[in-house]
């Protein structure tokens, strides 16, 4: 099972999750300059990244969103990042968050779990049902893949439809919780947890501890850390004993080097600075909650 | 307001919308052969579906997933495909389902609203919230575009989550449907719809009726007709006085061709004969209902 793998990666590296959201505004102008593409300039930047923040991290999330907006280009740019995480033996998380019905679904699968676009994670969205995410299953037992399905999300939007509650005081993202739970049962690794995550947000913390009680063998992707408010010490409290989950940082960490000495030469070096002050923050956070 | 184009376009071609969910495995094999790359057979065979359907469909809507599956050529195709649309002055649809907060979003928007992959409408997830739907707003205000945000789907799993009951007693998708009624006031065309609209199946015949009269103001994307049990009276339901709403058929259109004479050959002919079909028998049943 591909989360034993993540788990075992988060015992060795700590828990942060880059986020490559590499828009293009955020490489430095020079490095940019000295591609002929914005392929390679937006591939280099990522590889220049992940080498240098490698021990570090747990895994990487390239976002699609801005790779689409770059268009065929930067869609071979995902593709070259992918890759080459899977080479350097690091784990890759596609963040699509697709949801669709059966036959579409199978077509994602095919996507974003073999071929060009090979992630060893993707995120899905719930909204469509199970159904939506059932197509996914046979990857996930039988090719070492997993999923990250939205649950309570770290945005403020979130509200307007994870919270209604239901006519039996529960609120959507627990439903989906649980459903996301149960759905994950079968597909449970050695390390205890299943290879169909939840992404839980680290912004509103006492329905993060409540989620983490509720959904013991659920792994989490939490986003909103740093920027969007979470501090380590929300982070710690959506952990078991210190795993468990992964804290994404996307902006935190590629744009580290702003406002640093020679800063745009040494961005790699800055971000890689970063990851490490955020992944000992997190475990110092652990360790005085234990 | 792009709402207005396509509200003519139903006037003057009828409500269907083809779904050109191009499956690698739908193309006759000897017109496959007869291309040197995946690329140029997928964009091929959608070009001779569109040139021979083109007078009586008021939009395409290629699904992104079927393109996805086939990797960077696939979205080459898909581009293309988009392109020849707007060069023939038709109106597209990019099914691509996603839903992000606030950065991802416009990233999203640059995707999918200008460039390689630009096309009139894309369709929305709105698990994350209405701070997903808002940064598509200027586009759809200020550049001709519009969106499908998803409300009640036609796929079985559509229970699990839209049919919550609220504490209100509402189910979800009322709730979302009103929230995206909401947010289309502000970008209503002279039609009377907003160029918000709504993907609503046609497979629960009941609720459909109830969300057409309470979204009085927003067009329908309508899935589900034929393949998943849709019928053309069932359809009509769905529409205000014979327009309002656009149905989507794919499969039932693209493998037309299956089990008839020559089929394989011409394969665009049949696609063109089961497009009037289907727009003569919607017609039929909107002029027994009125």
């Amino acid at each position: 099972m591909i989360i034993d793998k993540l788990y075992k990666a988060v015992e060795e590296k700590g828990h942060v999750c880059l986020g490559l959201d590499t828009d293009i505004s955020y490489i430095p102008e020079g490095f940019l300059k000295s591609f002929e593409s914005i392929e390679e300039a937006v591939f280099n930047f990522n590889k220049e990244i992940i080498d240098e923040t490698f021990d570090h991290v747990a895994c990487y999330k390239p976002q699609i969103a801005y790779y689409e907006a770059l268009g065929i280009e930067g869609l071979k740019a995902y593709s070259r990042t992918l890759k080459y995480i899977k080479e350097k033996g690091g784990i890759s998380i596609g963040d699509i968050k697709r949801g669709d019905i059966a036959k579409t679904a199978e077509m994602y699968a095919k996507a974003h779990f073999q071929g060009e676009f090979e992630a060893d994670f993707i995120t899905l969205s719930p909204y469509m049902g199970m159904d939506t995410i059932e197509p996914f299953l046979d990857y996930i037992k039988n090719h070492e893949k997993g999923v990250f399905v939205l649950v309570r999300t770290s945005n403020k939007g979130a509200e307007d439809i994870q919270y209604i509650e239901s006519k039996g005081s529960r609120r959507i993202y627990n439903i989906v919780g649980e459903k996301i739970k149960s759905l994950g049962e079968e597909v449970k690794g050695n390390c205890g947890y299943s290879s169909i995550g939840a992404v839980v947000g680290c912004t509103h913390v006492d329905e993060g501890k409540e989620l983490r009680q509720s959904l013991d063998s659920t792994f989490f992707l939490i986003p909103g850390y740093g920027a969007q408010g979470g501090k380590a010490e929300d982070v710690a409290l959506y952990l078991n004993q210190g795993n468990g989950g992964i804290v994404n940082s996307s902006r935190g960490i590629l744009l580290a080097y702003k406002n640093k000495e020679q800063g745009e030469k040494y961005f790699a070096k800055y971000a890689k600075e970063e990851t490490i002050r955020m992944k000992e923050e997190i475990a110092e956070a652990i360790s005085k909650l234990s």
